[in-house]
């Protein structure tokens, strides 16, 4: 019996769980078979048009009829829509793979978490870089004390899109839907990877800034103010000691996808950068400078299910592995996913960094552990 | 109605196309349908195996089978192998797409084309780098004038897989089954890149080398001869004034996939390494030094068919490029594919490579135009 | 008549001084002449070795005499060292340039401005890296507004000095004797470029860690206490609206001098790292990445004074333009210097960034502007 | 008593000399003294001024005087010059330091040898490039071992000066005076570096190209033909069985000193840039990847002599490096320097490379070993 699947959103996220539930028969021939039911989405035309590409059987604009469907939901609307989608799924015992942040706001991730944990079902938060072959590697070495005792993290993440003060304005611009601008967006990103690596976060001090107030409306007519941050940076002290710098921007003209990570421990370190995901430098203290290494050999992480060594993967292949352990975990065989406890705490962070800068204070974060 | 489609070969080449076939109605919806109909080889149970996860409905081990079955043949064996299935498809009107370099002889490569001149089918040779986007705008540069007037062309392609010596013998190393060693099997898509995107060559100065004359034999029984090139050198004067500089190893220790060009004129000058595929450098003479840029806007080559910016593809894309352009030309609807005369000159510029280093003197290519 | 010049202290950066004095009147021969008359260090062996090496005619223990004896004073020593003989000689209307930090204290640091002001003769500081050529394009490039609105400012300088925990205690894990760790050493490094690039620091956030609390004695006899910071983080405001993020660390495993600003504006963007001293990277809005400049042409900053284009320079000539500028500004013709006052605003930074660490708060910067 | 030493030229390399013997008493104390004793040029003006700046006592236009009163010679004129005043130096005891390439022609070059051989003076040819601390590194690991088999050589020195075909005519263009043209210019220091680094070289085949006939006259008054080579390609053979391939040109779009080489091997790997000149990139089978070493710690090559690790040096000081060598040989200290022995080899093969090209034939270099 096939798993059915249900999707809430049909752009850019949607083409990419498609695609990855589309190639995990052939790539990863064990994990549990899926079958793409229903595309939920406000416009029927564009819904139907997608459904047949993502290879979708039905379409609807209901979502509480898409939960009653199908066994497993994937929520990849906008960060308001996630709460009561996921909720409804997880008291229906309906699995839920949901787009990260895990909401607009920390009621409705804690809501979120409540109902997950009042649920038979997996609830997996979709952090995709936890699967990158290269972070996977650092993160084999980080646990195996190959770094020592870790002490320097720098985590940011760089793109430009909105680097134009004439780009128009989005959703991700307003406060009330968003919930966060950066720091939620890129910031969620940077603080899970530097979690998951480096262990829990215990303070942090943050900035917020936001450079174009009022962007032009996206229909043309006059402007619309922002009011989420265009950027935001942030020192933190890790339990372990350690301390770290985040930053992420939408206005860092000239870079594309800098989603970069370095870590530097007392007997190595590592550096990562998205725009090359398929490379690791790493650095031990038997050698005198960071080594490039290519992370596609047959024994690296995922490295024997796609091609021989050299032959590079792309970012979506992050979105495969990340299916396929959601899946592997709702099938009972692994437990290699984001949960939702783990996002209700990076979303606290990202509140915490974000009610720092409000108070111009360094703010302990309540619950890492 | 779907274009029947059959393989020769179920290995590495044999998953990527099959993946290439398996991802077009998602990315490429206007691509001809196809139906992954018969996989052939000669190992009963692998051969099963690979269909099950390659998405084939029937399996043979015969491959004039194999081309009455189809309307479209991957000759996907081993170079000695390419020359009778390929024929037969062609005087069959069964359309080819055949990997390189196009045969393991001339004469071989010279009947395969006599065969595509008489046949009203399509036949194509598989040089997948002429669809990496980088390369693509490379191309778009050069053909406006953007480099200027070319003088320099180098072209490199290393890698490791045989560094050790130890590595076991394998049908590459074998004179009688591959026809040359690296400076086929790595050179031709050099020669092919070059040729393609600065024009035709006149003559070569060749220079081979084994540097392990016998290896272990696959089923651990003794040492086998090596009788093919384990790397090649060669200089080249193209047609237009310039001169380039071509070299494949497969025991470049340190290197995966070094499949790198650069290219140099009078006003400005790329470069390109294959490990960082997303990537192309770019020098122009208003400039002061090579710019990088990141090949993945909407507006680069098939950058409209995949992620927004800055979010990167792997290797595979070039071959779902690739069969993209053959299915459009089968459709009629293009013409983007490297034709087997194309590829057959690419074949003679390799027999000439070779026979230049038996006789130390450099030679004319005789028919590149 | 030759400027007679006075050292105290005949290390590291000694040589640097006396190497820079040596060079100039090769490469720099309108430069005011200068006689290297004395140096001043309390082992009297070892600085009659120096002496001698550095070419300088007198040595002795006492810097009172020095001061008497010189037209120029070199204060070379410990920051705990500087107060008294650069108050000594502005008194005297002797010339000082003085190592950075300033101070150890900010109490120093003051009364040293105050002697300043009341002097006729030349104070700087010795923030040698607004001295590289790459860096004085990059102002240039910014100024002219080729960046557009900054909006984004990273510099890090990371060291690996003390990395292991058992590298002997210096002098400058003394709270004593350094005033402050790396937020001193590295840090004001890093603020004088940034504020000397995009302008005045309105706040900061600072964040300090010492990983190592005692190390071994240089004596070998037990272990010293560490009570300096080994490494800081800091986030910061600048009056034109930028934020901007600064980090340092001496035991950044790794890194050997890693020296890097990144600059992102509306329009464009640079980067820079000493470890590649004779290059910047710059973005410009009309491009789509970075492009990497050698800066070594004729008409770039110090260009026609070395080697043809292409013929890197050295961390040493960084030292020798900042004693040209120096002399310059003694003889009256010119100021590109860093004033006693501008090292002072560093200071007050670096000691807010300490105390918002101990405060858990961010804190405006009382007097930048 | 110091060595009296004459130079004959004062250009780019009169001062990149003079400056390195300024420079050796503080550097490199126990280096034999010198005493910059004369000067010799055509143009009396220019070489009085220069002799000022370059610490020169005095000047002549007579290089036979200058031979006559010195106890060392630095031939550092055009190609066509080195010969005359070089060998009556030797033939009167004077030591020689001359630049490269040892002459304009093979007899000259023989000439030269014959009389180096018949005297009691030091002589050897300035290929500076062997005194780069991280090229010595190379040699190091190599000699040790560390790369295994060498399989593979890759040079190349690449540089722009000439790109534009409006740059005016220069003796480098004068087969008269030049002798070659970046064959000899820029393909003697690739070829010097191959034979120190790889070992004897069996046999080259070579291409040269003249991409502009005709260049501006430098008195502005028409053309002057070019009648030597702007670039050469050459594939070569070593004696210990890698192969290689050599490049040069001075008309490469966008490089400035792209004096670059790659070595590998069965168990390693190097690779250095003269762009990067204080970085070499090492790869050893235990690896994954080249590491980037920054060659600048106190137990690197030179690294005790000048400042701590990671303070970068610069082209100079190779020169430095290469005057230290060649007065200590002087002194009977060392035996560091390259003599005109091999400075001949280098020589043949350049002229076996041309010759190579004229007769498109792949020949054997006659007398390396």
């Amino acid at each position: 019996m096939s798993l059915r699947v249900g999707f809430i959103g049909y752009g850019f996220m949607g083409q990419a769980h498609a695609n990855a539930l589309a190639r995990l028969p052939m790539f990863f021939p064990e994990a549990p078979a899926t079958d793409r039911h229903m595309l939920c989405g406000r416009n029927e035309e564009r819904v139907a048009s997608a459904a047949e590409r993502f290879g979708f059987a039905h379409t609807t604009d209901d979502w509480e009829r898409l939960v009653d469907e199908v066994d497993v939901l994937y929520n990849l609307g906008p960060n308001d829509l996630h709460a009561e989608p996921t909720i409804a799924a997880l008291e229906n015992d309906v699995h839920v793979l949901c787009e990260k942040p895990l909401a607009a706001t920390l009621e409705d991730a804690e809501r979120m978490v409540a109902a997950a944990d009042e649920s038979d079902a997996v609830a997996a938060c979709a952090f995709n870089y936890r699967y990158v072959p290269a972070l996977r590697l650092a993160k084999e070495l980080i646990d195996e004390g190959a770094l020592g005792k870790i002490r320097h993290v720098r985590g940011k993440y760089l793109v430009d899109w909105q680097a134009d003060a004439e780009h128009p304005w989005v959703w991700r611009n307003d406060a009330e839907r968003a919930g966060y601008g950066q720091v939620g967006d890129l910031g969620s990103h940077t603080i899970d990877l530097a979690r998951w690596l480096v262990g829990a976060i215990e303070d942090v001090s943050g900035r917020l800034a936001t450079f174009v107030d009022e962007r032009p409306a996206p229909d043309g007519d006059g402007t619309l103010p922002v009011t989420t941050d265009d950027a935001y940076l942030a020192t933190a002290s890790f339990e372990s000691g350690a301390i770290g710098v985040f930053e992420g921007s939408s206005m860092a003209s000239g870079h594309k996808a800098t989603n970069a990570i370095e870590i530097i421990g007392s007997e190595g370190a590592i550096r990562f950068d998205l725009e090359r995901l398929n490379e690791l430098e790493v650095y031990d203290d038997d050698r005198r400078g960071y080594e490039r290494i290519l992370v596609t050999d047959e024994d690296d992480p995922y490295g024997d299910r796609w091609w021989p060594a050299g032959h590079a993967i792309g970012w979506e292949h992050t979105v495969v592995h990340e299916n396929y352990e959601f899946l592997r975990a709702i099938a009972g065989e692994g437990d290699d996913i984001v949960s939702f406890d783990e996002a209700l705490t990076v979303q606290r962070i990202v509140d915490t960094v974000a009610r720092s800068d409000d108070r111009g204070q360094r703010l302990a974060v309540e619950t890492d552990s």
